[in-house]
C-alpha cells in the first residue's frame, strides 16, 4: 500500500512566521532570481493597469554608499546584496501619453497617491514572493524622510517620487518574531468603534508587560513605552521636519501644480 | 507502507498566476477565514511596530448600498461577501500615547503617509494571503476620490483616513489575465534612466497593438490607447477635482496641522 500526501495548499507558515531580516550572508541574489522577483511584484494590482511606479535597483557599492546616510546610515543598506528603491511614476506614462497626441493631467496630489498605492502594492508583493523563496526582506521608512536627497542620488525626474525601500538577501539570522497588537484592536465591524482607556489599556496590555519593552523603557531611561516612541523614536519636531522636506519634494517633483 | 510528502516550495504560480476577480460565488467568507486573513495581514512590515492602520470590515448590505456610490457603483461592492476598507489610522496610538503620559506628534503629512504605507502593506498581504487559499480580490482607486464621505459613512475620527478598499470573495469568473508591460519598463539599475520616444515606442508597443487595446480605442472613438486614459478614464479635471477633496481630507482628519 502506498500513501502519497500532497502539501501545497496551506500557505500560513509563510505570512504567520515572516519577520523582518536586517543580516545578510555573502551569497548574491542573482539576476535570474531578482528577475522572478520583479516579474511576481508586476503581477500586483495596478490603477488602470497604468503601472505608475519604477523600482531602482542598487547593487553597486559606492551607490549604496551614497544611499547609507540618506536611511540613517541603517547597516543593511550597505550590506545587503541588493537594494531596491519604488517610486511613485507618473513621468513615463505622462511621456507616453505626449508622444500619442494625449495630453496628461497627473501633475496634482491625487496622481501622487495613486502612484505611491501602485508602487507599494508592488513592493509588498516582491517581499512575500522573496519570502516564499527563503529570502529576507528589510523594509526602510527612512526613504519619504530623505526623499529629496534620495531623488538626487538616484537621478529620479519630474513626475517620479521614491515611496519605500527594501533590502533584500539571504538571511544570516533568525531573529525572534516581534509581537503583534489583537486583531480587535486594529478590525472594526461595519463602522471604526473608537476605544475607551479600558480599551486602550487592555489591548496594549499584553505589549507593555513584554520583557523587551521593559527593558526598551529602562534603556531609554522613559517612564513608559509610549513615551519611548514620542520622545525619541518618532519625535514631533523631526516629523514636522521631515513633512515640510516631503511636500516640498511633491511641488519639486511636480505633483502639486494643480490641487 | 510507504509515504511520500512532498512539500510544494515553489509558489510562483501564484504570483504569476493572479488576476484581479469582480465576480464573486454566493459562498460566504467564514468568520475563522476573515481571522486568518486578517492575522496573516497583520504581520506584514510596519513602521516601528506601531501598527498605525484600522481595517474596517463591511458585510451589512445596508452599509455596501451607502459605500457602492462612492465607488462610483462598482457592482463587487454591493455583489462581494465581504468589503474591506484599509485606513491610515494614527488615532488608536495617538490616544494610547496621551494615555500613558506621552505626548504624540503624529498631526502632519509625514506621518500621514507613513500610515498610509503601514495600511497598504497589510491589504497587499491580506489579498496575496487569500488568493493563496484560492479567493479573489478587486482593489478600488475610487477610496481616496471620495476619502471624504467613506469618512463620513464608516465613522472615521480624526486621524484615521481611507487609503484602499479590497472586495472579497470567492471567484465567479476567471477572466483572461492582463498583459502587463516588460520588465526593462519599470526596472532601473543604479539610476534612473529617462525614456528616448524610441523607448517608448519600444516599451508601449505589444500593448498597444493588443486586440483589446484597439477595441477600447475604436469603442471610445478616440485616436489613440493613451488618448482613452487621458480623455476618458483618468481626466485632468477629474484630477484636480479629487486631488483637491483629498487634501481637504487630509486637513480635516488632522495631518496638516503641522507641516
Amino acid at each position: 500500500m502506498y500513501t502519497y500526501i500532497v502539501i501545497m495548499t496551506d500557505f500560513s507558515e509563510l505570512f504567520l512566521k515572516r519577520r523582518t531580516i536586517r543580516k545578510y550572508s555573502a551569497e548574491i541574489v542573482d539576476e535570474t532570481t531578482l528577475n522572478e522577483l520583479l516579474t511576481a511584484g508586476c503581477r500586483a494590482s495596478t490603477t488602470g493597469n497604468m503601472q505608475v511606479y519604477s523600482i531602482i535597483i542598487t547593487r553597486d557599492a559606492e551607490k549604496k554608499r551614497e544611499l547609507a546616510p540618506l536611511h540613517f546610515n541603517q547597516k543593511m543598506v550597505t550590506e545587503a546584496p541588493v537594494v531596491l528603491t519604488f517610486c511613485a511614476d507618473f513621468n513615463r506614462f505622462s511621456r507616453w501619453c505626449r508622444l500619442r497626441k494625449a495630453e496628461p493631467g497627473y501633475d496634482n496630489f491625487l496622481s501622487f497617491m495613486t502612484a505611491a498605492i501602485d508602487a507599494l502594492l508592488v513592493a509588498q508583493t516582491l517581499c512575500i514572493a522573496a519570502e516564499a523563496k527563503g529570502m529576507g526582506i528589510c523594509y526602510l521608512g527612512t526613504t519619504i524622510y530623505t526623499a529629496d536627497k534620495i531623488t538626487e542620488v538616484l537621478d529620479l525626474p519630474a513626475g517620479v517620487v521614491p515611496v519605500t525601500t527594501v533590502t533584500l538577501g539571504w538571511p544570516a539570522e533568525q531573529p525572534g518574531q516581534p509581537d503583534r497588537l489583537p486583531l480587535e484592536a486594529v478590525v472594526h465591524n461595519e463602522t471604526y468603534h473608537d476605544y475607551s482607556d479600558e480599551d486602550l489599556n487592555s489591548l496594549y496590555r499584553d505589549k507593555e508587560e513584554r520583557k523587551d519593552s521593559a527593558e526598551f523603557v529602562r534603556e531609554n531611561n522613559k517612564e513608559t513605552l509610549a513615551q519611548v516612541f514620542t520622545d525619541i523614536r518618532y519625535k514631533k519636531a523631526d516629523n514636522i521636519h521631515f513633512s515640510s522636506i516631503l511636500l516640498q519634494v511633491l511641488h519639486d517633483q511636480g505633483f502639486m501644480k494643480n490641487k
